[in-house]
């Protein structure tokens, strides 16, 4: 198995079954502009379906940042559709929300990815890298790594799904939540523990974090696909719906997905001490 | 009053207007099988209605478990509905789904019993330990209870109810639900009570668990139960919906129960520094 | 710029763009009655649309309480429509519901403020008091803070907007928030910040915590007006509704909120490290 | 295959795979009363899942209506539990409602049932009649069928389905379905017909209605079951949930359904002009 | 009972009971500008909650308009906040949308006014008009009215209600509705009538309309208040919800609501063949 | 302008801003296989955003259908991912479910696009058909068009969008979409109209469907574009969304869309009795 190369992305194979993706313009920070977006839903659609697959780690390239958010200064040239002119404020609006909605999409295709994500997060973490990873499945850090909703700072609110998906992830629209994403002040890594945003502080190098992150993911790789890819889709889909339509998503899912072998299997293993296998899904 | 015999419960009155449901299976770790289920289901209807009732305490028999989870043993018999053989994979599905919703309706018989329900955890709390005690209103352990959402280990995804409740009762899909809920690993009290799951850890025994249960529900059965049955299902009707539903649900349920004798019984009672009486409900 | 006049409440600038409303009936605990409710909602529809108020900090006057909740001795009193006598219970229903509803429409005038609200918490918060500041976006609170949901101990499940809100802004429906709800056992300052309830404890006096609240405030202030207050809706609309749904409403929010100037301004002012000035809103 | 013997219902076999149920209370038109409601649950559960029922037909005995609704004078008897003296109206609220959930859950029970059931309406089909045929399928009725929804009649809001099902099955919430709800006016099969409720009037007797009722359901039950339950399931699902959410509920449910042998059974009969025949369901 | 006087509106007592509303600038075709928004909330604000008010009639003043909309003229003068200059696209379109939520509001206090209220519509009922008796509960009109959606004429989406409100009156979004709405294209009374957006068009003038209202009025006005008002709250509180909530939504209301005198009455009069008389609601 | 050229669909300019799809499989009667679908979507996301675009028409090639449907004999060639070979059903679940969603979302293209589409349905309009149409805006047809909800009869539910969308589109789980779904009989025009699918039957030949389609098209696309679009976009978000959800989405679209040059324009004209030009968009 072999990815096709990526311009702005190392992905590469792990350990069996487990696919690293990392941010590669270090030189920058790994701050997002145009191709990157293009790529980054390429990579995770991809992913999403690849049988080799079962567990996509992601960082970022380099010893300064996970990313530092938007390319600022290539947003800001002219030739974005959003410099254009326009013959009013409805038609801009048009544009821009087109712009939002292809973005948004982007991210998306992060959180939609059937196979679990790890984020794994030191230095520069900031705005995008916010929105990034909360739409990924689990997020682990440095103790140094510095987040910062930023998108306040330059004068708009994070649209891209950071405000979507952060009440989710961290447990709702909290006072922290309000504090951070009002103020776009930074955090450090202890702050976003302690209010859920990650759930593991690496205390040594960006290297310890990587190899924690890979141990985490072998683990998780080693369990039934048919399982972990359930449970995550099911949890997924309960957020802003209510319990009874959750369960019923659960009931028409396992319908199908309980007639795997791997139940057999993961009963056996189980009883004999054993490491099961299972098929690729 | 007496209850019925159950063969696989002791429904014990603990002190007035409190409920002891106990596990009793200790010989298999309290683990479910067949004929447990339909006992589950009768004892909590027929409590969440009996007006000698106002809180239920949840607990397993013997010294080593709340619960185990599903009797792999029983549940691996050939005689199960599951094990029969199908025209084809659709013919199956539809036996698998009646089947799941069968046993989440047990569990949520748990979750709309009318009571307030505490669940007094110890031992191990594996699988369906989790469903069930995420179905109750509140959570307490010892310090040595061992927790996991053990589903992922038999090849599936937890379908009766942990996935649907857990975000409800720890607060949104957080990043260490989807580590625990992913990768099946077990955790601890500790990790139990920083991440909500329980909301407090009882350091002795389980004896004393049992009375720190105890205590506190007779602190909850000495208040009118029309408030606390109220703020029970006020509170259960918000996940999913939006503010503006639940404040709609709250009027139209207060406009009935504002209208009880436990308003100025429980006033007058606060002036006189008395211990207010209340009718049953 | 100066505010109308108040029986109840101090409202005052306290530094460019941010407006303190002070609860001023400290001989009764800042306890609220009747006409209280009618000047609250005044206040929060006058401040959520003036182009001169940034940020506003709500707090108790005196030292012994934010506000120790309805002031019950004038609840009892006989002339309130709800000890007006009814044909049937049907109709007393019908008006005690309008009352709810008229009383919860108060509260949601201070959710619904277009600008943040820092809710500044001391002394007795009771009742009414948890309604209140969790229609707020933050909670500082001191370390002597007196919590409780108290309406338990008054014979009725709380109906003017914490069982609504609590969930939202502490994640999810907690053992926790069972725990409090169901009992009305006071809890401390560290108990509501470890619970997420506040995000900050003050360990010295009230002027202490005034101080920190300023501060925020201003820091708040000084940041783009049309990013702040975008970002205080969008959050607010996530709750009870899906991720998909939470993304469109962002979406078609800043393809209007995206074309103001504030993005270029907070831009160069960025790359110039000065700071920025934006217009009113 | 043998139905158990109902006191209030006939369940017969019509023909292969078609069951049909009918209202056996002709002396008092059909009218309901305490022990009727449990038998009507049990029949819907157990025709439910029963492989040998495809078509359910349900219908009124006698010759003079399908039902004249709730039986007034049993209900109008003393020993009912809403007769019981209450220590005040939060207490009766709390039977009541209990009552009222218990009544709904049985006309939910056809509702669910996961066979098409197609209701054949003739005479008085008042209140319940209402709440009962909208609970099904599809409604046939004879031109004189005389319609009511009653209960503003005997002066409460229709409570046990109708008001939540009839804008469902006759699109929206119409100025005629406000008209003849509220004003608990009679209504003609042809006004039924005009505004939905109705898919058809047989203009003949009583028995060119079941004749055709039969002959829609020998239809019906020719066809692949897996293809005809799923159609009902994934309908039933649309109403209250967004386009989004019924075609994720759709995809999930027919990943299991597709890999019936119907399928293949269904095109090859189709290619060969033969008429297929499908394992039971 | 008299009431206040308004500018532009006639309000009178049609009968026990039943409120005339009327629609009086005849000399500009009932067009609305700024002072009757402020006149239509207080009105319907007023009646919603008056005792002696069972039914509401609105109609519109002289031959020949219930309303031809918005007044054009008046809205492009140059006073309106809408006029102002703003510093960017984001400042004007925070006041836009803060007057369409203004203008919203009061054609919700329609739709919320707790008594059914039905309009009588001839001539002219364009733009406004539809917004406006989209809102109320049922619609009659003579043969001669001329409909129009008539917003996308002026550049604009309706947005006052009419895209919110007429799905869920005619019966979802038909290939009708996307016709009428998109077009601007004026319809008749029949395709009004065939398409469900009235429930009966009166051949005659406008005074037999007038007549045939006060005579549905004076049958609803009949009835138990009790049951008619929770009908009509039951029904609206169905639209984008499932049928599992409204069913929860009308067992609480009815909790409370069957506890009136009004159910033996209204069944003692059924078996005496009386006219009930109900208390006030 | 031009537009790319497709293999199965002739997409050409009727008329100023009006586009004309034509799906061209004549000798297939119309009947969409694999490269078809991907057409179709990059047809309906190219027109979505293109400025010389404000009308759609689709229609189907040939006198004899709009389409057929799905082409079987191509589904049932052994090269389809749905034929491989997995190790068990779950696996096969999975890769059916992709499935479905891929081609769902092509039919969401159409649903999505921001221009109204016309569907000119004519002979054979079956299965895929039904889906196609529905997720289309307004539906016209021949009187001699056949329609049939076919899937049924290929032993599956329709999973494409048909069951999702129809309830939307004629207004609720009526008896009739009972009917037609469930047994996969066919209906006519007339019954097409009576029961709102289509809002037009013309009675001549295809021609005069085309002509009829073309002049609606041509009225549509001179008006305002901002208008047209918003209506569009704010109908298609209100259904399975409370009346509150919507207004409140109305709001914030027009906030931004009310500041387009059309409401200028188009009151001018309307005052000048002359026809307005408008913007591209």
């Amino acid at each position: 198995m072999a990815f096709p190369k990526f311009k702005f992305f190392n992905v590469t194979i792990s350990a069996p079954f487990i696919v690293h993706v990392e941010i590669n313009r270090p030189a920058k920070l790994n701050a997002f502009y145009g191709p990157m977006w293009v790529e980054l839903k390429a990579i995770f659609e991809l992913l999403s379906h690849d049988p080799e697959v079962r567990v996509i780690l992601l960082s970022g390239a380099g010893e300064r940042a996970f990313t530092a958010g938007l390319d600022v200064e290539q947003a800001a040239k002219a030739d974005s559709p959003l410099s254009a002119n326009f013959p009013d404020p409805s038609r801009k609006a048009t544009v821009v929300r087109r712009h939002i909605y292809e973005l948004q999409d982007v991210i998306t295709s992060v959180a939609r990815c059937e196979k679990p994500v790890i984020a794994l997060l030191h230095g520069y973490t900031y705005g995008l890298g916010i929105d990034l990873s909360s739409a990924c499945d689990m997020r682990f850090c440095t103790s140094d790594t510095k987040f910062c909703v930023k998108e306040v700072d330059i004068g708009l609110a994070a649209d891209v799904g950071t405000l979507s998906r952060l009440p989710k992830v961290v447990g709702g629209v909290t006072s922290w939540v309000k504090d951070i994403c009002l103020s776009a002040r930074p955090f450090s890594a202890d702050e976003a523990l302690k209010n859920n945003f990650v759930s593991r502080v690496v205390s040594g190098s960006k290297a310890e974090l990587m190899k924690e992150g890979l141990e985490t993911a072998k683990y998780l790789a080693s369990k039934s696909p048919v399982a972990v890819q359930g449970t995550k889709s099911i949890l997924d889909a309960s957020w802003g719906r209510t319990v009874e339509d959750n369960l019923t998503y659960t009931a028409i899912w396992n319908a199908a997905m309980l007639q795997s072998t791997d139940v057999q299997r993961a009963m056996l293993s189980g009883l004999q001490k054993r490491t099961p296998t299972f098929e690729k899904l």
